[in-house]
């Protein structure tokens, strides 16, 4: 075999055959509603448009500084501080190439073969394979409805072993929409700080919170790493820029890895996203926010009333995880055949009860939300779940 | 401690302290010739901006298909067939959040603990980065000027072990500006292919030659990758986007890959590329290929001429590798606080006669390379080099 058994091992995403069949249909004809992108379908606020074209007009389109443009890092920490009341040197804030290029140095800055790091099952399939690309070993934390799919303290300090390097969890989570306790958050921290382990916190999707106000894990004590993104919140996807807050001492280590991985981020989305913190940008994105909220409370007594299980309350990102009773992957392909609706089988996330739960994100207008919503019932009344 | 050894390992770039002194001395109002910098002083041609503009004005910057976009995989297979007469079906190209995110996903594809790989020295240093990233062991092949600092089939015989996997090499070469014979790279293939291994070749100055007509690799037998870029030929650096020409049966192992690790590379650059190869942006880009052989013509002769030695003739990409007879950390710190002028001590490069070597970028208009020119020749003048 010429190619690493880590390729072997690295699994693709079903969702992928969802859409590609999503697209036949469409090219045949029909109206599907995509619910499989786990993409907003918004694009950035056009101050951060706007500022991407200055940045390519003006020729600001050369590498920037590995670690990314000063005025940026000290954007993003003066985000902290005025959203979060929350103390972030600029020193400590590096930008990547998206929340991926975040994770994929962090992964390559602390795993190497033999060290054990935990996963929330389910959670976004990326964790387990960017410890598995350094040579680690992903291990399960086997997640449930009763905890909000979360990890909890005790289930930590049972994994927890000699040989345990970090913990990585996502709050607000992919693909559950679920946000852990700020105090079991905490928690946890201590314990893994006690033990000298790192604590990597997914907060891509941070400010799309229903319900609640949004907090950081940005303070918590240890190592403790955040990863953000301007994919979600600032639905900039395909600009592909994220950005990481480290402990002071890690911050030299990332920079000699990215720069012989990625030089640098896109310069032209590092301008723009320079205007993503303005208050007309952030106008923009809350509207965004209640329009996501309003969506969730269309899809989420929809499917409940088309007999899929909801147990633990989606309060965050665009999710809704719901069991469907039976084969995730033939009530899927089922569904787009019949109704045209697109949705993820939740396999994609992991092992534990995953083969029959199904993620739906409500990242599409809420004409199709309702579309959606009624197909889904009508399917579930010509298909009982049993 | 507490991140991983290969942190530890991979070497940071000397030039980056150049860079911050040559800063300092501009800060204190010095005029820095900048020679250490590997990035073209042009930008996109106006067709590839302004391709790039109307993306980020339509919103055509969601996430893409993982392998790119289907028209820019169609444009560089085209290009191919319209430049080199290589047939390249478009299913075998890929596209990289740059030619850094194509080589990091080839390494993660083929390297693993164990794998030997050969890298030239002085090279690239990413290669030996990617391959330790991946826990491969990086093999030295001391490369000379008798052979233009490329490798020879007898070298590659010579190094070649039951664990060696692959062999890296760059033609256009960085830092030395030499190419590689075609005859001598077709026996190194066939030699590899006959032994199961694999031959990545570095296009990413393809196009930047003086003197010779360019050619690629891409039609070598075996289990050949081509990887290329869009930042120096085409001036597009801070755009971050490269692509990879693959097997087509290591294809679907890269897209899983990337998958996890990239999402897909930047969505506006990669429109904004699609325009890279019209004939307008070509007959720019190729005036600008004549303005580097000039800049090399005045170069070339005055670093001779200033006592340094420079035994194999650079062809392409944009650097002079020539030997300075002396320490050359002290030298390139001297030569920038004497006379301002920043360029890259040879130690970046590896450890095969690096350390009396400076690696010389064309990088700036000619105004400053005649400048340069001369101030080079006073500094010898005043320092002599024994």
């Amino acid at each position: 075999m010429v190619t690493a058994r880590r390729a072997a091992e690295i699994a693709p995403f079903e969702v992928m055959d969802v859409l590609s069949r999503a697209q036949a249909l469409e090219r045949a004809g029909r109206h599907v509603v995509h619910m499989e992108i786990g993409e907003p379908d918004f694009t950035a606020p056009a101050a951060v448009v706007e500022a991407g074209v200055r940045a390519l007009r003006e020729g600001r389109t050369a590498y920037t500084a590995t670690l990314g443009l000063r005025e940026l890092r000290e954007s993003i920490a003066q985000h902290y501080a005025s959203r979060f009341g929350a103390a972030v040197p600029p020193e400590r804030v590096v930008v990547s190439a998206g929340a991926s290029g975040g994770l994929l140095t962090v992964a390559a800055l602390y795993f190497e073969a033999g060290d054990e790091v935990l996963v929330p099952d389910p959670g976004y399939p990326g964790y387990r394979h960017f410890v598995r690309a350094f040579e680690g070993r992903a291990r399960a934390l086997a997640v449930s409805a009763v905890h909000a799919f979360q990890p909890t303290l005790a289930m930590v300090r049972d994994a927890w072993s000699a040989r345990t390097k970090a913990l990585i969890l996502g709050s607000p989570s992919n693909p559950t929409g679920t946000l852990i306790p700020r105090s079991e958050l905490e928690q946890i921290a201590r314990f893994i700080a006690e033990r000298g382990g790192v604590l990597i916190v997914d907060e891509i999707y941070q400010g799309l919170v229903y319900g609640s106000e949004p907090w950081t894990a940005v303070e918590l004590p240890g190592e403790v790493v955040i990863v953000n993104s301007f994919s979600k919140y600032f639905c900039m996807t395909g600009w592909r820029l994220g950005w990481v807050v480290l402990p002071a001492a890690a911050v030299r280590g990332f920079e000699k890895l990215a720069q012989h991985l990625f030089i640098s981020a896109p310069a032209a989305a590092q301008y723009a996203a320079c205007a993503a913190f303005s208050d007309d940008s952030i106008r923009v994105l809350e509207e965004r926010r209640r329009e996501f909220a309003r969506r969730r409370d269309v899809l989420l007594p929809a499917l409940r009333s088309a007999g899929l299980g909801v147990p633990a309350e989606p309060h965050g990102a665009f999710y809704i995880y719901a069991d469907c009773g039976r084969d995730a992957r033939d009530y899927c392909l089922r569904l787009l055949e019949r109704e045209a609706v697109a949705a993820t089988p939740g396999v994609d996330f992991g092992a534990n009860g995953t083969s029959h739960h199904v993620r739906f994100a409500y990242t599409r207008a809420m004409a199709d939300i309702e579309e959606a919503s009624e197909r889904i019932r009508r399917f579930a009344a010509c298909a009982p779940s049993a």
